[in-house]
């Protein structure tokens, strides 16, 4: 098999031709497109065309639309991200946490009519579309990045939870509802009186039989013959089977006259055309959703592709990535879909399968689209419980609370973050979740940097160096005072850093000279400026001299253009040794004192 | 005149003592008053006195307020910080400002009752008292250091213009109102042709005195034969002699039947006993406003207390000085006050007339209740545009646009900070305004370290330091690649890291090595950790080793109770000097290169 990345000389084209494969990667890989691509893309296709079958009307369900939507969201958008895309096997379609906040977000409208939850859910689309469009093309990748791991894997977590518990009602047959962990429970518990036997009969069998699927299958597959990766792929195919032989069931039982709820009359053909609703009041309520939805996609489907691409040494454009998830969602809100994104599992199966170009997503798509020709008359007699033990055997791969045992060991910070996102997605759901995650990592982070940690120094002895007082022995005299601050100097620290000075000042009477090693810090802003005129002024007024040393040269750079360097009572010196040794000669016959305690 | 700081041995109390007058500082300097102290506070607050009755009576008419609600405000909460302040010369009561800000926040509720108004502005007092003696509990204080310097600036020059401009209606006796410039200026061109001659003349001669005796009655004083620190004081007693004058022509020739706007009936006597509403809507409502008017206070206050302060070489000590300030809005509250602070112009002048002691504030009160009994039948006729003009002529020192260019040559984010508080603050007014310019700073400074400053470096020659290979001359070798990253390493940035690192390693094919100077590192958070690892592991794939340099004892401290440290490739070294020399002892005999271009 070929690779297109390593084929390709980036010094072998013009510079417009460049331009225009960045903007749409398929010039790129299409015109190195040979047979045996083809032979490996349409192998991966047909494996993942019939794991998004089943997954793709689950992840309806579970985002409260009509199955079909699940088929619509699975064909074009598919297209559009492998025209516009840069990951190679990215899978994108359907995906399970999604899905939650597509049913969270139009929850929160209170709509009663399921044409308008429709409606809803292509406007939603859209928007998703367009915001990572315009995230694209303005660069904005990098916001995604104030999501920090603790929160996406908190979130993650707290999500599968929720959408297991959500899938319990249709195998136990019953009505209950909630967007958070406590509503849905008590729903749960209050109607579990009216469990239908026989639905849950369907619903634990599939689920029992998928379980075994999953670490029971391949040994079976491999003593019949196959080989251990194709024995992997052929399980993939488990919800498929499961779908088969509950629906023959159903509809040779009759089931549904006995109470168990099935997926109904799923239209046949192609996607419909549909023209997003544009009603301002529906954009205007729906617009924080968007934004989150879009955000959490991105990071979802960015994180697998960066991962798959480095087992193959290739390269993710972030912002190029923005415009082909874009494209995609904007895809599926004219064909009557609903926000998609790269899905974790069945990306890692595509590139398991050998899928060489996003080709295998347009093929996939092909796939998608028969099945919405041949099989949409058959699936009118599944049962829902097939499709939720579907979502619960796959979400719970999704649940992973040794994010909290990590954190814990490494930062508290980090653990708070991750903590505080999985209690309030539970407690509250998953938008007021991701948003607490995010809003308190970057409050504790403010924290942090508001409060530097900061070190009096002293000399090691026979060196140059200079280190804690309180972690080494070191050398000081008493006249000078030498403090190394380990943060940028800026507007939330700047008031700090003048308290701890002037508390220091204050209480040694014996002080000549103290001396600010700028070292660690990589920035002085306006207010950190006025902050050191104003120590300087105060040290003044109490005769103390205020040097800095060692500052950086950008930040050099800066003070030259401003009169604090003329105003400053004592020097700005290069190293922070020259600077003890010019100001306190004595330093060098001190004994090196004991560290001291703190 | 003694100095009670330095007559203070720390040593010479119990603990208990200490600790009680630390949160009761009248303990402190109350158990060393003297005579001289005393007469000293006197005088001082005989001339604060006489610039507070105006100014009390003017600010009320800017919040929209009966102007006896000026004098209330000016009593008990005088009191109040006298006995929890820490400022010795801090003069608390209605400022500008925050004057501004209650008739915004009250302005929003839509209220036409002027008596369900002074209901507002006395919850909003409350609230505002409760806020700062939570955040004084809490020690929750540093939260206002997220009001960069340039922020307040802006905020403040904008308010003023924003005061001024409300108060043009007053000197041309007619009506207009809005919150920002835009509808101030439109409202008050639309009523401009009902101007009343006789209140414009007032006004405009009340202003050109009050701006001569700013400028020109020191001169003539001096001239009489005063000292000229004396002649700066008696200066202080312009806006009493303005408001004398024009209450005698209103009254003589009985100006207000001619449309002159008096202030009108004042209740004489002491404060009432106030019991502030407790309607749960009202509180809701006015939350926002109360954290943003305590917030704003508590800065405007602390910014004098601790310029005065220096001074005297004494000590503020902020988590005590939210206490002195809620004592004092909380007395305002039950005093039928409003929102009052320590302002910039009374404090100064309070501490040039030789204010010792906070009691010199108590004597203050005194002297305002005195006025409330004695002299509130007077002010019946006093025109409201002698008020106005005196608000004008004292907020136009606030007003100063300086700060746009020293930013802008400074730092184009500060400047982007400034600018963006003093343009929303116009256009949409002074709660959206300060909120913009606190979000605007906290986005760029995050945005800022998301992308931090990463240098290659090389050896300098003959030293053991390493240096940006774009700022120096210096020694690499081509199988090593050092880079040093100026920032801590957290979750905003890390996606940077790999992506610089993943870019480097991808178009080199002669690495063998790459170390991660870590010397301005200062906390590597869980997501940094991760992506250290994931870099660590791509580069495993690539063939090249990872190393890191210079890590700092914290930050090792961490990393060492992670999986990290072992599954590292490279080593980690103390020294760059000696990684380099390890991994590329070649580099000791590489000529140095030219600086690199950018």
């Amino acid at each position: 098999m070929s690779d297109p990345q390593t084929q390709a000389p980036a010094g072998a084209e013009s510079p417009a031709a460049r331009a225009l494969s960045k903007h749409l990667p398929i010039l790129d890989w299409g015109s190195r497109y040979d047979r045996d691509t083809l032979v490996s893309d349409l192998m991966a296709a047909v494996i993942v065309t019939i794991m998004l079958i089943p997954q793709s009307l689950a992840y309806a369900l579970l985002a409260g639309l009509p199955a079909e939507m699940g088929l619509y969201a699975s064909i074009l958008p598919l297209i559009a991200y492998a025209v516009f895309g840069t990951s190679r096997p990215l899978a994108v379609g359907p995906v399970a946490v999604v899905s939650l906040m597509t049913a969270a977000a139009i929850g929160n409208l209170g709509l009663s009519d399921p044409k308008e939850y429709a409606v809803a859910a292509i406007v939603l689309a859209l928007m998703s579309g367009l915001i990572l469009l315009a995230m694209g093309v303005l660069r904005l990748g990098f916001l995604a990045n104030f999501l920090s791991h603790p929160v996406i894997a908190g979130f993650i977590t707290a999500s599968g939870l929720i959408i297991a518990t959500s899938q319990l009602k249709h195998i136990l047959g019953i009505d209950a509802s909630g967007h958070n962990l406590f509503e849905l429970t008590t729903s749960l518990v209050t109607h579990l009186p009216e469990t239908n036997p026989v639905t849950l009969t369907i619903g634990a069998a599939a689920m029992a039989f998928l379980f075994w699927v999953r670490k029971g299958l391949k040994p079976v597959l491999v003593r019949l013959g196959l080989g251990g990766r194709m024995a992997d792929l052929l399980a993939k195919a488990g919800p498929v089977a499961a779908v088969a032989a509950t629906i023959l069931v159903t509809k040779t039982f009759a089931l549904d006259t006995v109470g168990v709820a099935i997926v109904g009359t799923v239209p046949q053909g192609l996607p419909p055309l549909t023209i997003p609703d544009f009603d301002l009041d529906l954009w205007t309520s729906l617009l924080g959703s968007a934004v989150l939805i879009s955000v959490i996609g991105f990071v979802e489907s960015i994180s697998v592709a960066q991962t798959l691409a480095a087992k193959k040494r290739q390269r993710i454009a972030p912002d190029q990535e923005l415009i082909g998830l874009g494209a995609a969602n904007v895809a599926a809100s004219v064909t009557g879909g609903y926000p998609v994104t790269g899905g974790f599992a069945r990306s890692v199966v595509n590139f398991d399968a050998g899928a060489e170009t996003p080709a295998a997503g347009a093929f996939t798509a092909l796939g998608i689209c028969l099945a919405a020709f041949a099989l949409t008359p058959l699936l009118q007699d599944l049962p829902k419980a097939t499709l939720a033990a579907t979502i619960m055997v796959a979400v719970l791969s999704l649940i992973d609370l040794t994010v909290l045992r990590r954190t814990w060991g490494y930062s508290k910070t980090d653990f708070a973050a991750a903590a505080a996102t999985i209690a309030v997605t539970l407690g509250l759901g998953v938008e007021a979740g991701v948003s607490a995650g995010v809003a308190l990592s970057i409050l504790l982070f403010l924290f942090k940097t508001s409060r530097p940690h900061i070190a009096e120094v002293g000399l090691v002895p026979n060196t140059h160096h200079f280190r804690n007082i309180r972690r080494h022995a070191v050398q000081t005299v008493p006249t000078v005072f030498t403090l190394r601050v380990d943060e940028s100097l800026y507007f939330a620290n700047a008031r700090f850093l003048e308290d701890y000075i002037y508390d220091r000042a204050a209480h040694d009477p014996r002080l000549k000279h103290i001396i600010l090693m700028c070292s660690a810090v990589n920035e002085i802003d306006s207010s950190a400026l006025e902050s050191l005129e104003a120590i300087n002024h105060r040290l003044d007024l109490l005769g103390i001299l205020f040097h800095l040393s060692e500052v950086k040269g950008p930040v050099m750079d800066r003070l030259l253009r401003t009169h604090f360097v003329e105003s400053l009572t004592g020097k700005i010196y290069l190293s922070q040794y020259d600077a003890a040794v010019d100001l306190g000669p004595a330093i060098l016959e001190q004994p090196a004192a004991r560290k001291k305690s703190a």
